[in-house]
C-alpha cells in the first residue's frame, strides 16, 4: 500500500484513523482499554534497522525502503485513558498523520489493544466477582511467553493485586508474588515414599512461617495438619489447587481456626474464571490464584478493534459494505452521567459540533492528547493511574453492567451527526 | 522453591519432568505438537543478566541468585517431533535434570508449547476443511505483537501457505504475503467523492496485474468492473472481505469469467473459522485469508499442557489430588498402526518396558533425542521437515479423526503400567 501511494502521491494526504470495536465480545457489558502505553513505548521504538530493512528489500522498491529507513511517526495521536471504559463504536485511539505514516502504524497499535484490553475486560470481571478479595495473576504458562508479560500488566490496572510474572515486575513495576508448585512436594521423596513434611520444612526455613503452603499434593487434611505443625499457627496461608473448592475451604477454614491458626489465609487455584469465583463468593477463601481464563480473556482472546481511516485531507471516508459500515470523519467521544454519577449514554460527534446534552446530565469529554508531533505528551496516567481510573469507571456503570450474565452493552452509543 | 531446594539440598536431586496435556480441548480430535524448536531457542538465550538478577536480589537470597547468575541447563531433553499429532497424556516433551535446572524452565516451556500447538491445532482443522486450497495467514492484528510471529510459524507448520506477518518471514522464513486493506482504496477520496479506479490504478502500477484487488469497499459488481478494467483480464485476483461469501463469489466468478479474467482468483477473509472455511467448499473459492480465529486457536486459544515432576532419583512421583492425578514415572510413547497407515493407539511405557503389540500393528516410537548435556543435538527436523511430518500424521488419522465436529481423540492412549 505504502509503495503504492508513495508513487501516486497519495502517500502524503493527511489521514485520520480510528482505533474502535464494533461491537464487545459476546455478552459483555464493557470493555477495558488497556495497552495504550504499550503502544506509546512501540511507538518510540517504532524504527527499521537493517535487519528489517534487508527483508524490506525483497519484496519492495527501493524508494519505499529508503522511505521505511527514515521512518518516524511526526503525527498526532490523542486516545481514552487507560483503565477507562469502552462500548462499541468509541474512539479509543485516534492517529492523525500522512496516509503512510499513520497506515504504517495499524498492525502494532491493534496487536497490542486488542490483546491487552481483552485481558483486562476479563479481569475486571474476575475483580467484581470477588468483590473485594484479592485476586493474583498466575497464568504465564498458558500464553504465550512474552504475551504473558504484558498479561500481567493488563490484569494488574483491572485491579489484580500481584502476579507470579517476575519479567512483569521488572519491566513495568507490577508488585510480584510466588507459590510453591506441587514438583516442590514431590522433590522430596525417598525410598521410603513421601515426605510432605521435608517440604513444608524447606519452604518454610527458606521463607518463614509468613509464607503459603501447598496442602493438595496428598491428603488435604494431613497437608493442613503438617502445614501448620511446621509454620505453627502463625502460617501465612495454605493453597488448594484441586476439588470441590466450596466444600474443601470451609473443612480447611474449621481445621486452621481448630489449631489455633486462624490467621493463616486460604489461598485457591486451579482453573478459576470469573463464574467460578463468583460462586465462591460464600466460602472462607482470602485470595483467588487466575491463570488460563484471564490470560485467554475468558472466552474472548481478542478485543476485536479495528483501525480505520475515517478521513483524508478533512473529507470523512467510509466503507460502504454490508454489515461493516464505518462512521465517517473525526469524532470526538463524551460520555454522559446523572448527577449520582451513573453513566447513561456515549455520544460521538464530529469535532466542533457541541453535543446536545440534557440538563440534567454532565458531559465528560473522554480523549486526551498523547503524541503530538511525534513525540509523547508529558504527564500522562501511570499504570496506578489506570488502576484508580478503572475502579472509579466500574462504579459509575449502571448496576445491570456489572452482572457476569450475557446482556448488551452497559449503556448504548449515540452517533450524532453533522448540523 | 529454588532458594528453598538449594538450602536443604534437594537442588540437586536427579528429576525428570514431563509436558503432557490432560485431555485436548472439548470436542477436539487430536493435538498438534508446535513450539519444540522455540523451546530450544529459548534455551540458548535462557540466562539471567545483570537486569534479571537485579530484581531477583529483591526476593531471593545471594545464594540463590548467585546459582541464578551461572545458569546453564545441562541435562537431557527428548520429545516429540514438531508437526507429530499428539492425545491425551503424549509426553510431548521430557526433560531430565537437577530439580533447579529442570524446574525454571516450566514457564518458559509451557508457554511456548501451549502457545504454538494451540494455534497449530486451529491451523491444522483449517487446512483440512479448505481440502487443498491454500490459506493465508493474516491474523497478526488480532493477537499480541510478539504472540503473533509465532502464531505464523506455527501456522506454516499446520499447512497454511503464507503469513501477511514479514517478522515471521525474517525470523523463521515463512512464505510471506500481503494485500491491500480498505484504506488504501478510501484514501483515494477526492472532492468529487470515491475514486476506487485510482486506487487500483496505483496498486497495478506499484504491483504490476498480478496483484489482489480488494473489490468490495463500495459496490462489489462495480469494483470487479473496475479492477479488470484497470488490470485487464490477467488479473491476479479479487479479494472480498465481507457479505454472504457463498452467494457473493459465485457472482464474482461467472462476472469475471464473463469479462475473460477467467484466470483470476477469488480470495475471501473476515471472520473465517474452520466451519465457514468447509461451509463454503463447494464455492468457487481460491483462496482464504484467516485472521483472528486462526491466532486465537479457535475457541482453544492455549493447549492446556502442564509440565509435571513424573521421577525423583530414578522412583516414580505422582501427586494425589482428586481429578488431576498424573502418572508416575518417566514413559516412553508409541503408536500403534495398522499396515494400511491408520493410527489406533497411543502406548507409554516405563522405559525398559517392551510394549504388547498385536501381530497385525506396527509400533514407531515418538520421541526423539532434541537436548544432551544442555546442547541441541545437530540434524533436528526443520519448519518445513515439521510441516511435512504434520501432512502425512493426519493422512494417518482414522477418517472420523479429520470430522470438525466435536468428539472423543481420534485414538485412546494406553497406559501401559511397569510389569
Amino acid at each position: 500500500m505504502i509503495a503504492a501511494a508513495l508513487r501516486d502521491g497519495t502517500a502524503h494526504r493527511s489521514c485520520v484513523f480510528e482505533v474502535f470495536a464494533r461491537r464487545l465480545p459476546d455478552g459483555r457489558r464493557y470493555g477495558v482499554v488497556a495497552g495504550t502505553g504499550r503502544v506509546l513505548d512501540a511507538l518510540d521504538r517504532f524504527r527499521f534497522g537493517d535487519d528489517e530493512l534487508a527483508i524490506a528489500r525483497t519484496f519492495l522498491d527501493a524508494d519505499t525502503v529508503d522511505w521505511l529507513a527514515d521512518y518516524r511517526f511526526s503525527g498526532d495521536i490523542d486516545g481514552y485513558r487507560e483503565g477507562e471504559l469502552y462500548f462499541p463504536g468509541s474512539p479509543i485511539l485516534t492517529v492523525r498523520g500522512t496516509f503512510a505514516e499513520a497506515v504504517l502504524l495499524e498492525t502494532v497499535v491493534l496487536s497490542i489493544l486488542n490483546h491487552d484490553s481483552a485481558v483486562a475486560a476479563a479481569a475486571a470481571r474476575m475483580v467484581s466477582a470477588a468483590a473485594g478479595r484479592p485476586l493474583i495473576e498466575m497464568g504465564t504458562r498458558r500464553t504465550h511467553e512474552r504475551a504473558a508479560v504484558a498479561a500481567a500488566r493488563a490484569a494488574y490496572i483491572a485491579g489484580f493485586a500481584t502476579t507470579s510474572n517476575v519479567e512483569a515486575a521488572r519491566t513495568f513495576g507490577v508488585p510480584s508474588g510466588g507459590t510453591a508448585a506441587h514438583a516442590f512436594t514431590l522433590l522430596h521423596t525417598g525410598p521410603d515414599g513421601p515426605d510432605e513434611e521435608a517440604a513444608f520444612t524447606a519452604q518454610v526455613a527458606a521463607q518463614g512461617p509468613g509464607t503459603t503452603l501447598l496442602v493438595d499434593t496428598y491428603d488435604i487434611t494431613e497437608g493442613v495438619k503438617r502445614a501448620v505443625k511446621v509454620a505453627g499457627p502463625q502460617l501465612g496461608g495454605v493453597r488448594i489447587d484441586s476439588g470441590d473448592l466450596g466444600i474443601i475451604t470451609r473443612q480447611v477454614r474449621a481445621q486452621l481456626d481448630a489449631l489455633g491458626a486462624t490467621g493463616t489465609k486460604i489461598v485457591v487455584s486451579g482453573d478459576l474464571d470469573e463464574y467460578a469465583i463468583g460462586a465462591l463468593r460464600a466460602e472462607p477463601i482470602d485470595l483467588y490464584g487466575v491463570g488460563t481464563s484471564l490470560v485467554t480473556g475468558s472466552g474472548a482472546p481478542t478485543a476485536g478493534m479495528v483501525y480505520k481511516l475515517v478521513e483524508v485531507d478533512g473529507l470523512p471516508v467510509a466503507k460502504r459494505s454490508s454489515h461493516k459500515e464505518t462512521h465517517g470523519g473525526e469524532k470526538r467521544a463524551i460520555r454522559l452521567a446523572r448527577a449520582t454519577g451513573t453513566i447513561v449514554e456515549e455520544v460521538l460527534t464530529p469535532p466542533g459540533i457541541e453535543p446536545s446534552v440534557p440538563s440534567h446530565l454532565t458531559a465528560t469529554d473522554l480523549q486526551i492528547p498523547l503524541v503530538r508531533g511525534g513525540d509523547r505528551v508529558s504527564g500522562l496516567p501511570t499504570l496506578t493511574d489506570a488502576r484508580e481510573r478503572l475502579r472509579a469507571a466500574l462504579v459509575s456503570l449502571p448496576w445491570e453492567g456489572l452482572g457476569l450474565s450475557h446482556g448488551d452493552p452497559a449503556v448504548p452509543t449515540r452517533f450524532e451527526a453533522a448540523r
